[in-house]
């Protein structure tokens, strides 16, 4: 094979051997000494605590919350994972890159979170509410990910997973400890941040001569179907996904309900557009496997109010037209004229209908009030409620976290974007790019990429 | 692309560019305009009501049925769209139509199932057991998709998915409120209803040429095992489908435990009479798919009642045994002599295993008594329990349901199989059916294709 | 079809028509039977019972334990199922046998675990519990199926996983009821046991001419991302698998947050010695697919009790770094010198990790104490809360267990495997292993197999 590769990639070294162990073993002994001094089990995971206290044991929070973690989970690891993996030569890279990163990505997750809001007598309480946190924060990582794609090593992609949460932590902590902004489901703190960081991160390594790779930068029929795993997971679990860290009650059971029909509506105004948009009435998967989930994105902050179905659905359908139109117009102009190489298009998916939950969010919160949440006010609004703010000025406080979000997300994604060209990281040549055998083994299929490789050179192929 | 597309399928026309669109938005739209007016929080997802009574948080319904919920919107979402990727090329219409007609579904079943039987003072109340309703409803209409699998344009699919969900909530409703009749799993109304209202549409829509396209109307070896992920999650999940609305407490635990072991009884059925059934003693890769699953569907009626794990068996066992010998003699005895070209055999899983299911709750219903069920009569058979009807009759209800239902789904598939040969809708000419390239861009693998054709024409192909 | 199986494997016989069938029929009908004389609703599942009481629904052991017991039950059919489709042409028979002696294995543990710790009164009470603890005994006898995949006919593996379950209960009853061990994940019960039955099993079966079908013992690219599928939702359950029988309340939070945390450590030294380990620094699929979950098994006894995320993390990060050693040193040496064809390497995976797993159960229990545990001490350790043992001695005793299962194990694998060579059971033979067509129809797709087949011949595949 190794000949095989040669022939295939005439002049490419092979990277460094021991820069992606080092990292890795070095990245995982400082995450165990810190857990070893910093992390302790909360009152509900600590034997000796919950005992201490009479609950019944239906109480604990694992009843209320578990079943959301694990299907956010499966959103992390399936849903992103396999969204990915379209590109024709790039699915290992696409799901085992997405494994490494968010397996790292979770464990720094809770430290940084844990310390800006977690810290109890200087020690971090972990439970399942700190495990969902984490996982959310592995999300935004994974949108920049997705801006990235094909184009890094698994080595820069550590460093960016590394910086990213960090500031995503930062972020977090001004958002919904110091200004006392609501966003359960990060339309703001994970979608708008992990998009325009990412793509400021793909801005500042801009590759001109990305085209010497434009023919695996495209899918094949069966990796389609690979993605379209991730996307229906991606779709069916983002009610738990918004839902997961809200108020019990009825604001779990709303907020999952919201999304459910914004969804819902946002799957028609994608396939709509889809061949609206087409130059031949042709549905276009990209649009489908993405914009169709536009609609959690864009109630991921108004989820949790009294947005009503009705709205719920009217936001849907519009991040469904909008994702659309981006994926459509926007994305070649962003890559002409501003040199951003947006691979999956988070832009559309993330950056867009996280900018539009943010504004709704906004709008929601201010028109709050009493007569429409009763006794219900202070699990969505507490400072509303106590009387600390009105609702207009939470409305503002809203607006303004976009703007933070914005801020840090840019220039975060610009400082980590020159850190990560550091040569040491080992990116790949423009000429192989979205190319899994450059960092994977692969066997035993020589055939078939003979055949589609000398036959491709010869081919028109659109991508 | 296109010039490779019109030099292999020559003289095609490819759809009108508007039609899709058009239907997409105005459906839409009409939702949103009637959720606005009618559809309203219940008191377990209103902020005020919800709080204005005094409740635990645990005794929110969210917490006894999101957990199913979520199963039963994996198995419509991933179990039916990836169980008919088994065509060669047909996955992104499979996954996708399967996609997109649910998502329209579930709110048009929202409206149709409110309006018969959710109504509180003019509006409709909803919660997480209306969207567990509406998955089910949306259910029935994807087994209809199963029969027309390939034949069928987008719109085609929309139009008869909003006449379907309207006649099934009319179904349901003479049934479950009318009649009294008890159905969890729906062996009657999702099932039974299901299978032979689009039994009757594919009649409808009967295309004596379909033989033009018969070498794409087969499996390869990696569809086949996409479909299988489709076949493993409805498996898993289906104990989840039939306790999702029962009663809670033991109904729910019990009922999950009868599917559990009816799917495993049914299981080992099937692969036997796979295997005793082929010319050569190997297993059929269309019997695993589907007739595994027959002993969920048999039991979706009688797994709330007091059948015993025993029962359950048995009615797996018969399940699997009549699903192959369906697949394996009735099915083409079905299309050479009543015309019913039935892509996915759904009469094999969904209709004869639903009909089972209506005779077993009917037998198990007449059975019922004190002695049995004792204070839980009252859950599973309230008429009885109050006395209003003897168990005997409750039986008889059971049978007369069976009846109700096979006469509305054939009579409203006869009725919108006509409706849906309106040219409009743009269905494939006899020549292009299972095949996605005339509703979706596909792109990158030329080469595979032009091999795959130029060789199919020269090979006798066996499907 | 037929003919080019012929041209493809000259001199084939294709096995009996009527084993698999007989097989599948009695096996099925005997577990009938014995379900309608032994088994019962439990408590909790028994309407009449659970009615009878005064309970609250909410307190239904259901609403504990469903949400895990479908996470248990998603690793058991698609997680296992799917793990193993890394094979170029076994994949219907991976996720297909899986799926029939999975269905099987589940019933007849119900059985076999009721009779020998589920009896009230000559009778066999069943609920969700029975169903987790059936669904892992199944994943022991799936454990083993990898140790022989490809190599062994449908109903060989019948019969051995009608033998193993069966000692799979033994085992389990001389630890968990008569030593009193706790193993609440089961690394000694489940991945001990099953690996090394499975290893025995293999040893015994050994074929000196394997050699003749190395050329299918391989992957291709699709199929590894079909079993990457598995490896993922291994990965996202686990932590589900080894809370899902603890006790309620803090336990079950506790042992799901450990297994998270040692997952995550584990992972990232997967990757660090996978790349570490490889020739050419590059990442081999091969341990991200199996070592990267090691540290799900190794804290199977340890998650439940006061291990600490630090702790846990400790452990994933050995058992990433032992199960990547064992499959690039350990297991040539095995195949070499021992005679053990481990097809997928579950000694690496389950082996050593599960050994792993008991000592540092073992280290832990005897470090076990009041003052950490508190009121909590009875939930974890029992016997030591009640003062029959000292702490000292429940390591003791959970040492002893490691000892007792190895035993168990490695005898009963040693008789089974020989009971498996019997002719009637169809091996397939030496130059037909790890190939689909020989129980599977395969059909549409000639022509890729022609290109590959001759062109194989023709090139030197790296396996």
């Amino acid at each position: 094979w190794t000949d095989c590769c040669d022939q295939l990639f005439p002049g490419f070294k092979t990277p460094r051997l021991w820069v992606l162990p080092i990292t890795c073993f070095i990245l995982e002994i400082i995450l165990i000494i810190l857990f070893g001094t910093l992390v302790q089990y909360d009152h509900e995971t600590d034997a000796k605590q919950w005992h201490n206290q009479s609950h019944e044991d239906y109480e604990n929070d694992f009843y209320f919350r578990y079943p959301s973690f694990q299907d956010v989970h499966v959103m992390i690891f399936i849903g992103f994972g396999f969204l990915m993996t379209f590109l024709q030569r790039y699915g290992f890279s696409s799901v085992g890159f997405n494994f490494l990163i968010a397996a790292f990505a979770l464990q720094w997750a809770t430290l940084m979170q844990g310390f800006f809001h977690g810290l109890h007598g200087g020690k971090i309480h972990i439970g399942v509410e700190s495990m969902i946190n984490a996982d959310f924060c592995t999300g935004s990582v994974l949108i920049s990910f997705g801006a990235v794609l094909g184009k890094t090593s698994p080595v820069q992609l550590l460093v960016m997973a590394m910086f990213e949460v960090t500031l995503f932590a930062v972020n977090e902590f001004i958002l919904l400890s110091i200004l006392g902004t609501r966003d359960a489901g990060g339309s703001m703190t994970i979608h708008t941040f992990g998009a325009y960081f990412g793509l400021m991160v793909t801005r500042v390594l801009y590759r001109p001569n990305l085209d010497k790779s434009k023919h695996r930068n495209c899918s094949v029929y069966h990796s389609d179907l690979f993605a379209m795993i991730g996307t229906i997971y991606l779709w069916m679990f983002w009610p738990s996904f918004n839902s997961a860290i809200t108020a019990h009650g009825d604001d779990q059971h709303r907020t999952a309900m919201n999304t459910y029909y914004s969804l819902a509506a946002c799957t028609l105004s994608t396939y709509g557009m889809s061949a609206l948009t087409a130059h031949d009435g042709k549905l276009d998967m990209v649009h489908i496997q993405n914009a169709a989930l536009a609609g959690g994105v864009a109630v991921g902050t108004a989820g949790e109010m009294m947005l009503t179905p009705f709205g719920s659905m009217i936001v849907g359908f519009l991040a469904g037209v909008i994702s659309v139109l981006g994926f459509k117009y926007l994305s070649p102009i962003l890559e002409d004229k501003l040199k951003i190489q947006d691979t999956c298009g988070v832009h559309n998916l993330h950056g867009m209908p996280g900018v539009l939950g943010a504004i709704v969010g906004a709008v929601t919160a201010a028109l709050a009030s009493t007569d429409v949440y009763g006794g219900g006010l202070s699990d969505v609004f507490p400072d509303v409620a106590s009387g600390d703010v009105t609702a207009t000025k939470q409305g503002g406080i809203q607006a303004a976290s976009l703007a933070v979000t914005l801020g840090i997300a840019l220039l975060g994604g610009l400082i980590v974007g020159f850190i990560l060209k550091l040569p040491i990281f080992g990116a790949p040549p423009d000429t192989i790019c979205f190319e899994d055998s450059i960092y994977w083994e692969v066997s035993c299929e020589i055939i078939i990429l003979y055949i589609l490789y000398f036959f491709q050179s010869d081919l028109q192929v659109k991508c």
